[in-house]
């Protein structure tokens, strides 16, 4: 339940796409690590939040208690921390798994691609996380995925706001998963869950509330910046701080058209300490003056200075900012796009079919398509030993075979071999 | 326990390892599906003999039993049966997973890449199973591992051989991986499993002993062609005829040079029905005369003809032949190899730093930087404000990166940048 089987057409496709994102992260500079599948349980324990629950273990078959990784981003801090680790620029493009209700037909399934840019380091603010967002804004546009806009908040911004709207840090975590749906519910629900599951008073929520809808460019970070209650409180103040700085630097990457400063971007993961981010693909038809309606998330990621130092025996820190593309939804786009468009994935790439026009003439089949492969040919046959010309030509037709090699006695004879186009069906003898 | 972080040099050259043998699976016109690392635990009950309880099993968390593939030739089986695909050629290259003492210095893990070739299909005989062959013969060839050997058997023969030794069939399955382990202890040990575990008379040992002890080519196929109780025996006799076959496409292909019939060939899993065959490099060093030794099998498959039935709910049987290269331990042998040679792997493809000179040229780095990589050229700065010039020439000498461009006020002024080779020391400006 909620994996599938991948078949040709499929792979090709995916095999495009994965091309053209690790192509980005490349030309980033990132070398690419791979780690295993099974992680230790303790490893992935307390850093998902609620979605802990999600992640499958293993059966206790003697020896370690093992499960299956449910990102990159905890094995990536896990691979820091264990081998010492302080500066690093990686990528990752591998599956993960989560035992969450699979809905197929958006793309969510419980095994899942995912294709992963991390900076490790002490570095000078902003520089990697502008970084992050240069890298959405290059593999969204290379793949021509119609209009986006990547929203970007920072968790000390969100903190700053709940402490300054009276909620206990205790509640902070749980909170943020709360306003985290404010892009899948109105503000209303939004409020009533606060207030009803959360505990929250009214009055804090409204509060809440009146923040958490914003959001802008670099005039609303003014405009916090000089709101008199958040600019008391020093957590806030310095997101703030950075978040200019973050925009300054997209601006000289050119890229500001399409992010946006949003407060109600709060992201479910206990790891992220600082900046976060998430591109959503836009409606491509909507009516003039109406908002654009976003189509569901495409990338995201965030700061998480903390997680490699838990790792670490020593408690050691490495802070980190990274970014996830969630190949999976894009995937299903450029399907239906590929579907669309009437393009036929061709699931194989062989060049030419070794074909003979009557009997007797396998060893003859055999002795060429020999020769071909050991020439860097891609060659097939068909595995019969007489078969019809016609069936051979067919064959060439339904895979798309562009080209047939035919020997018969004759072209044996005088040591030729017959190359036949098989789409404009026109013959030279070479 | 059992499985490891593969660091960036790895990944660079298993990179390029995967990369020739998916050149050679599709020069043979194979198409690539894949499937989900967790298959149903029923699925892979009852497929591997003894070595079932190697397989690693999930947790039962709610929902269907789920077990870690431990093979890609199962799971392809299932993807045929379950898809009602009757003709097939299809590469699969992914992890496995093996719960097996882990002997990590020999290239033995518990997580491995499997990197299988297979062919679904009702065909003329030995025509697939003899392209299988030819692909072990290129790839091994392509990575020039030095020299080696296929050893190549049928089920059908060793049932020949036990059902006249007169061991009765239930014991067939069991002898076949007493028999398998006669390339890893003398004869004198194996005889004495088989009469010890495994409950079979000495004189039915010696008998097999007889048998299995023998290796060579179609003079070996037409002897027991030939022998007086073997050829009464149906089976045998359709696999040695079968043997001949596939020794004369071979001789077509020009590669019987690297082909061994050897009778003590038996590979231990359930599935195979026909053909079996192993690869294994032959010891570099030999004294003239003397019998090259085997360092390690580095590929194998077989015929398994009844496997898709198992898994068709009417039983429909697709015939299959297939091969797996064992890319961990051909790994380790490269990996050797490059650290002998000295040479240095680059984790990193970028062409060029983006450096400044001196202080306050942040901005200029970036607009920069943001130029180059929308031009698709591989560019990385330093994380820094004003980070010093020889830091940023260190930065290249460390990781290999070829060229630097530097921008200072000069450059601004002049609207040109200066470009550094590195190793060279040289300058031109642009």
């Amino acid at each position: 339940q909620g994996t599938r089987d991948h078949p040709p057409a499929h792979v090709v496709l995916r095999d495009r796409l994965l091309a053209a994102v690790v192509a980005c992260f490349k030309r980033h500079g990132a070398a690419a690590i791979d780690t295993p599948v099974l992680e230790l349980r303790e490893t992935l324990m307390g850093k998902y939040g609620e979605e802990t629950k999600l992640i499958y273990e293993l059966q206790d078959q003697g020896g370690e208690l093992l499960a299956l990784r449910y990102d990159l981003t905890v094995p990536f801090a896990r691979y820091l921390a264990m081998n010492k680790i302080s500066t690093m620029k990686r990528y990752q493009v591998a599956k993960v798994y989560r035992r969450d209700n699979p809905a197929t037909t958006r793309g969510r399934y419980r095994e899942f691609y995912q294709c992963d840019f991390d900076i490790a380091g002490w570095f000078d603010p902003m520089l990697p996380d502008a970084e992050c967002l240069k890298i959405v804004h290059e593999i969204l546009s290379d793949l021509q995925l119609g209009d986006f806009l990547i929203k970007v908040n920072d968790r000390r911004i969100l903190n700053g706001v709940f402490a300054v709207c009276g909620i206990p840090d205790s509640k902070f975590i749980s909170t943020c998963s709360t306003v985290d749906k404010l892009d899948k519910m109105p503000w209303e629900e939004v409020r009533s869950e606060m207030v009803g599951e959360k505990g929250l008073s009214p009055e804090a929520a409204d509060l809440i509330g009146d923040y958490v809808q914003r959001h802008g460019g670099l005039d609303l970070i003014e405009q916090l910046l000089q709101d008199p209650k958040l600019s008391q409180n020093k957590v806030a103040k310095e997101g703030l701080g950075d978040m200019k700085l973050l925009f300054e630097y997209l601006g000289l990457f050119g890229i500001t058209g399409k992010i946006s400063f949003d407060l109600s971007l709060a992201r479910g993961l206990d790891y992220y300490t600082g900046v976060i981010f998430e591109a959503v693909l836009l409606q491509q038809e909507k009516e003039p003056g109406e908002e654009p309606l976003s189509v569901g998330s495409v990338a995201g990621g965030g700061r998480y200075d903390g997680l490699v130092g838990m790792f670490d025996p020593k408690g050691r820190k490495v802070p980190c900012v990274g970014v996830s593309i969630g190949i999976e939804r894009i995937f299903s786009i450029l399907e239906q796009r590929v579907k669309a468009s009437g393009e036929k994935v061709r699931a194989t790439e062989t060049q030419v079919l070794v074909a003979t026009p009557h009997k007797h003439l396998l060893a003859a089949r055999l002795k060429l398509i020999s020769e071909l492969w050991d020439a860097g040919i891609k060659a097939e046959m068909l595995y019969k030993k007489d078969p019809k010309l016609l069936k051979q030509l067919q064959y060439c037709e339904d895979t798309g075979i562009p080209l047939a090699a035919i020997v018969g006695e004759q072209e044996l004879t005088e040591g030729v071999v017959k190359l036949r186009d098989v789409a404009r069906r026109e013959e030279v003898r070479i």
